[in-house]
């Protein structure tokens, strides 16, 4: 392996300017995720040019590295949210789900008709603007100490939900875009990924009180983290193949082995495995940011007024959803879902690739995705902080039983 | 990325087929280790033909994993050799590594001229015959959990001190089979290699004392584990940069970390990623070896004779540089040293590649390769069991801090 050298050099670029930036951005009181998604703007081709995408065989690498880093991030997530909490909130985080995929999306295609473009570019904005990113307000919650509040079960739990619609909404308008729409398709899809999650909520804490005492019979070291792996790995290739995102395999399997969590001390056993890999994730989307978007300023304009819909749309969707909660929740469910990530960026890229949104409108999306999901962390860190900020403190030192 | 999916069913098949088969040789009383490298020769092209080298991209990625893992193997390993005990064991470890270089050197050597080959050739086998596989030897070491003991401190110093003199060896055999060579750049390469590692050895221990009180300050979680992951990382990038290997860096930075281990419960932090990473390194060197050499028969008399004088060339050479410690003692260090790892098959292949040695030999060595590696841990494992037995069992449970 030729490259061996570059590839450690990169790693350790990567790893220590995600942690430097994000001690930074603890000491100023923020959540450190945004200081990871910074130090990757800053390595990336539009500002220091350390490591470029365009460079494929490494940068391969790095995105697969990224991709186990957010499996490892969504599946100690679900370590924390029990079924039984989870299906507590259902109805509110249906709710939230539901109506933050309506609102965006009406109005991503209402201000692309408005701009003169086709249907189908209307659909295509529309799509880009359904999925929340999951990872961020997860890592939010984390950096907090907050998994276990209700407004976090009802957060996570719409961004499950809602990471399925907005797979059906992308399957049905890359089918328009193609000219062939099969309902039968949609269909499919629909009860494949609805059959997944319900099979595992249901079967799924019956069968982990039936298989736990076996963990305690296996030799190999570190046999709970080992097989609690293997289950991750598992259900997140499995979604992955059923055309589900990994990432909802990776949640569900840290869904289903929760009521294992405290038995087998199974989150503090990830807590290594969490803090090397992570930072990756948030490093290569900071890398992967087109940030020449924000000099075209004939577009910048635009770009504003969309973002603005994109997170007023989230607001009003979630919010209204999360009402029963009371006026305050509500209000961190609304700005809890307002950040997108890789799947609206996925989306504009697939309508780029096919011919059906213009260039431009791709840049206006990629502002849009970078502007929420760097605004939302520390307005919600903020509003959360009135709250919880003892409680956080409590957890953060449960987090880390090795220094006791 | 499209191939996300295979990605994920390779990593779960790799991580599962390691840790079942590993799990099996536990059960039987082995060192885990052989039944890792036996599940990716299960996985592998010959067998059942699950993972292919040949699929360049995703194979590269699980390349670099196993780099991340070996990396991390060889500094969890030195975490446990604290500079003093190297030291105080130096002089024969240095004895051991110079008679186990020569040994097999001429071993090789003049087996290959017997056999009526060039003498390029016959120092190319000489020079892939010298590298000892210290990943083998380290990891039976830490499955038994004996790292401490001063035959492991005997033998990893050897190993390290090997490393570099098979670098040297490298060095001038493919300057000779390039028809040049050059002392001048010998010398560098030696003055390099030296200078690091003694100024890691004699500045390392006092600067690590004055750099330890900041691990305090740090605010991001997890912060001793972070810093020593950045301390890894960088000195093995550099080691890689000055053309030394990069585990030798990273056993290094371990080993200036071994002051701190205690204090900050270094190794016991490094435990998932080791538990996690660690195996892909040895499923990935199964899958790549070519038991094709196996049946090719009319070979095989030659590859059992190599195999013969590699083993006896460190048994000897090695044995007699540890002959100071006692007859028990040097026995198992000569043993210890015997497997011969992915620098022997680096040395074939690049004498492959500029046509300096047939593939016949190439074969054989590969065959050399194999047999030792999967010869040496069952028979380590015996020779150290009646001696180390007890203390292995209380270790064993030092290192699971999280199961008490």
């Amino acid at each position: 392996m030729e490259d061996i050298t570059k590839i450690f050099f990169d790693l350790l670029m990567m790893f220590a300017a995600a942690k430097i930036m994000g001690e930074i951005f603890e000491r100023i009181k923020q959540p450190s995720v945004i200081g990871e998604i910074l130090a990757g703007m800053l390595l990336g081709p539009y500002i220091f040019g350390l490591i470029h995408p365009s460079q494929a065989e490494t940068f391969h690498v790095y995105k697969v590295l990224a991709e186990i880093g957010v499996i490892i991030l969504l599946f100690t997530t679900g370590l924390h949210i029990r079924v039984d909490d989870l299906l507590r909130v259902g109805r509110t985080s249906f709710m939230v789900a539901v109506l933050g995929v309506i609102f965006p999306f009406f109005f991503g295609y209402l201000f692309t008709l408005t701009a003169e473009h086709n249907t189908i570019e209307a659909m295509f904005i529309g799509a880009a603007m359904v999925a929340t990113s999951v990872g961020i307000t997860a890592r939010v919650f984390a950096d907090l100490g907050i998994l276990d509040s209700q407004v976090a079960k009802v957060i996570l739990g719409a961004a499950v939900i809602d990471d399925i619609l907005g797979l059906l909404v992308l399957a049905v308008v890359t089918g328009l875009g193609k000219g062939n729409i099969s309902y039968v398709k949609i269909t499919l899809v629909t009860l494949e990924a609805a059959g997944f999650i319900f099979f595992l909520i249901i079967i799924g804490k019956r069968l982990i009180y039936k298989v736990a005492p076996t963990f305690n019979f296996v030799k190999t070291r570190n046999g709970p983290f080992v097989l609690a792996v293997l289950f991750c790995l598992g259900l997140s290739a499995v979604a992955s193949y059923i055309d589900l995102a990994a990432i909802v395999g990776a949640f569900m399997a840290g869904m289903v082995l929760a009521e294992l969590n405290i038995e087998f001390k199974l989150s503090s056993r990830f807590e290594s495995l969490y803090d090397f890999l992570v930072p990756f994730f948030f490093v290569v989307m900071g890398i992967q940011v087109d940030l020449s978007v924000f000099i075209k300023f004939n577009l910048l304009g635009a770009a504003l007024i969309l973002t603005l819909f994109a997170i007023l749309g989230k607001l009003l969707g979630c919010g209204l959803g999360a009402f029963g909660l009371g006026w305050k929740e509500a209000s961190v469910v609304g700005v809890g879902m307002v950040p997108r990530g890789e799947v609206g960026m996925i989306v504009a890229s697939i309508g780029l690739g096919m011919g059906a949104i213009s260039s431009n409108l791709y840049s206006i999306v990629i502002f849009m995705v970078i502007v929420t999901t760097l605004l939302t962390p520390p307005i919600l860190a903020k509003m959360i902080a009135k709250k919880f900020v003892r409680k956080k403190q409590k957890e953060k030192q449960e987090e880390i039983p090795v220094d006791l």
